[in-house]
């Protein structure tokens, strides 16, 4: 099973504390690209793995979603979504996501917001999504990318004249990462951008676009913290569809 | 029109003295996972984009191709592929691959070896390649990885114990790269992964198999020269299917 970091009391009271816990997705500076990958909701079913405080499964609501899914490992993430959103169109499950089972072809978009990385059998929930999607529906999902996981101790390096850069190393060693991110001890999952991809075909998808992100000129100017995000992307984001 | 660098002497002389120059393909440590890429080539018609030497050429006679273009910027690349392997079914032409012209439908794969890397502009050349393409066609290439040709200045960083790491940064500032290789303002372009799956897939293209090479651990043991690459990708492969 997954390790379930975010019931951690200090890791829970420090993830509360981001942007993109208080103002949802508008304070994630991907999601304006993440958003740009998703397919029409109005009357679709949705999933939402990883769902957290239940921000995107709020924003499917008010896009028209008919019925929609969120699934965490955290009871206490479930909780605050709960509370946070109450509607009959929304049923929030505790379920550990590589045993995760789905009725098939039952919904039209698979998302996920930074959460897969945790996991170590990609390979099964791939094929769990494949068969649960309907045909011609899509799977859109963002994780840590592989250039910042890669490094068995992440950090920058910072040159005489303040330039910053990333030193990647194991990038070819797949596997568990252990990194202090406001809890000691969080454990994460390296692959390979290749590993990603390949997963995704061989579950039977077809790519449809693939994201480094990285902050545009102006989100800089308004938050000067992401300047450093142009020097290597921390994150991808990838959309892939069923044929059908 | 792509610089000519295999034309400067002292380059073509140093380029000479490499493995994959001398040993042909199986100089290459990656070959193995590129050839696992091909489709079978028995009676089919072939392209290879920046064919140098000719070693590719002459392996697809070997293995039954019945029609073979060899295209490649270099006059003295052309004039050692000639001499290397005559054959009726083996065309070299020089062209520029920013200004290809082939004719609709004509071909069953294309291939590349470490040549579009040096291109400013691979949506032209990936748009020829679909309409040149049979349906069902292909095309597999390798080019350097961004991971490896992002910083400006490319280098390892050597830790206290030995360890390496290679330092990315200027990740999203695609453009040209300036290297010192054989000979000094060696031309490249470095785009992000994304950019270059996005492209096959604006083409038109399937994605069918992404490769970050790295050395196998019979492939160091047998080279130890390699070691290095297991940290960081020096290449990527990927594959690309036209549908039909």
């Amino acid at each position: 099973m997954t390790q379930n970091i975010y019931d951690n009391p200090q890791f829970f009271a420090g993830y509360a504390t981001l942007d993109r816990s208080v103002k949802g997705l508008d304070g994630a500076p991907e999601w304006p690209a993440l958003r740009a990958l998703l397919p029409e909701l109005k009357g679709k079913q949705v999933i939402d793995l990883g769902c957290g405080y239940g921000w995107f499964c709020r924003w499917a609501l008010e896009q028209g979603a008919r019925r929609i899914l969120g699934v965490d490992v955290s009871e206490k993430m479930l909780a605050q979504a709960r509370e946070m959103t109450h509607s009959p169109l929304i049923d929030y499950q505790r379920q550990d996501l590589e045993s995760l089972h789905l009725p098939a072809e039952s919904v039209s978009l698979a998302y996920s917001s930074l959460a897969l990385h945790y996991l170590q059998n990609i390979d099964g929930l791939f094929s769990t999504l494949f068969q649960a999607l309907k045909p011609g529906g899509s799977v859109v999902f963002s994780a840590e990318h592989p250039i910042y996981t890669a490094p068995l101790k992440q950090g920058w390096i910072v040159g005489s004249e303040g330039e910053k850069a990333w030193p990647v190393s194991h990038y070819q060693q797949e596997g568990e990462r252990i990194s202090n991110w406001f809890a000691d001890g969080v454990k994460k999952q390296h692959r390979t951008l290749a590993t990603w991809v390949n997963a995704l075909i061989a579950a039977g998808f077809v790519i449809e676009h693939l994201d480094e992100w990285g902050p545009s000129a102006e989100q800089i100017q308004a938050n000067p913290a992401l300047d450093e995000e142009k020097e290597r992307p921390m994150l991808f984001l990838l959309s892939a569809r069923k044929p059908g």
